[in-house]
């Protein structure tokens, strides 16, 4: 048996998501039945982040057990032969059998990007929100220090999801604009179903004036998704990295 | 009569270029189709530069005219209420009919990126040409300061055009990297056909060593297609902007 981190970029337009499912394609999909081609023993593929549909990654962690003695020198072409060109693997190490890429995350890092112009630019369609109206950053980013701490994060988790602990720790989080391009880094210990998307949302109903920076604290303390804002699209969301002890 | 001078921007990959032909979908054929949907006069359609198949641009300058009384500010929204997303009017403004697009460019822009890393990135495959072996920046910008002046480009000149006037000026130009990413930057009052990606496959050999950054002044001096290299890649290709007087 043998078990390789695998750090994985996709772009997710396409995609239905990470996890496999009969829907549609997911990335998981792509990568078993690359695997298919790869393996004669089972193998198994298991992914970090159930990143959503349309959302992106430049750094998934992905677990591949083998039960045979495959190389770790030819993981990653050859898995990159076998894959559609918007999912490639970066990297490959071998790992023993005690790490779990899920409960061994210490820290995960995302970025939202929005085009925040007057009108849309081709390049960046698939990868970045494109918002019309003028956001007042210096808000947003206020209101994202609200964030940073130990807190329920209840109120920006989907009500699709049935999880209990909705507790988790943001260790930073800002909102800065280069050119027209406003960019929403946040890095926490985890993240609920639709988190970052959800406070997107919020961070851009204050950057238009809808609410106050200040309100985010007392949406943070509802613990309710009706008063958190709509949840900002899967597009311009990439899950840059995850980090282990 | 009416003149519009538009910035247009693309992302070329689906288009067989900017010019309209048959064999299948281009930048100014959306455009025409766009236009027979908003103007009951005859109007006209064209571009400043004849970006090819594959190449982008974020300024490319298309030169409209109407017989109709068309109101400038709906010339933008109307454009993109028709157009495909991968193509967007950034801007318009109403020219006199003394204006010339093409004759009176004084200066274009160009930039080409190359992704400069072992493995792959999907989010910028349609954006930048992908080359695994580590190429030596800085022998590419002393070659590329051989084509700062005003020189004959004829080695730089696909042999498919049969233009007679092949001197150029180049302004200014650049090799940089940052990351994994390597940018070209150029600056010319015109470039010939194809005359980017030609210097860019001739820089790409200096970086990669197959030629020295010297042999740069033998190749222009010898006005000969074959003794320059091979012509890069489309896609890492964009138009930046087109300056006039």
């Amino acid at each position: 048996m043998k078990y390789f981190k695998l750090i994985v970029a996709y772009e997710g337009t396409k995609y239905f998501g990470w996890q496999i499912q009969n829907n549609g394609p997911s990335i998981q999909g792509e990568m078993m039945k690359a695997g298919n081609q790869i393996f004669r023993e089972p193998f198994t593929i298991s992914g970090a982040s159930r990143t959503d549909s349309g959302v992106h990654a430049l750094g998934q962690v992905v677990l591949l057990t083998t039960s045979g003695d495959f190389p770790l020198r030819k993981v990653t072409n050859s898995f990159n032969n076998f894959l559609p060109e918007d999912i490639v693997v970066q990297s490959a190490e071998e790992v023993d059998e005690n790490f779990h890429h899920r409960y061994h995350a210490k820290k995960k890092t995302y970025r939202y990007q929005i085009y925040n112009h007057g009108v849309a630019l081709p390049q960046n369609r698939n990868f970045m929100h494109f918002y019309r109206k003028t956001l007042n950053v210096e808000e947003m980013n206020k209101a994202a220090q609200y964030l940073v701490g130990v807190h329920d994060f209840k109120a920006f988790c989907s009500d699709k999801t049935s999880v209990k602990d909705t507790v988790r720790e943001i260790y930073r989080a800002s909102v800065t604009k280069e050119g027209h391009i406003i960019t929403f880094w946040v890095e926490g210990n985890g993240f609920l179903y639709n988190m970052v998307r959800i406070i997107m949302g919020t961070l851009i109903a204050i950057g238009v004036g809808r609410i106050n920076a200040e309100d985010m604290q007392r949406i943070m303390a509802s613990c309710n998704r009706q008063i958190a804002k709509e949840t900002a699209p899967a597009k311009g969301l990439t899950l840059i990295r995850i980090d282990y002890e």
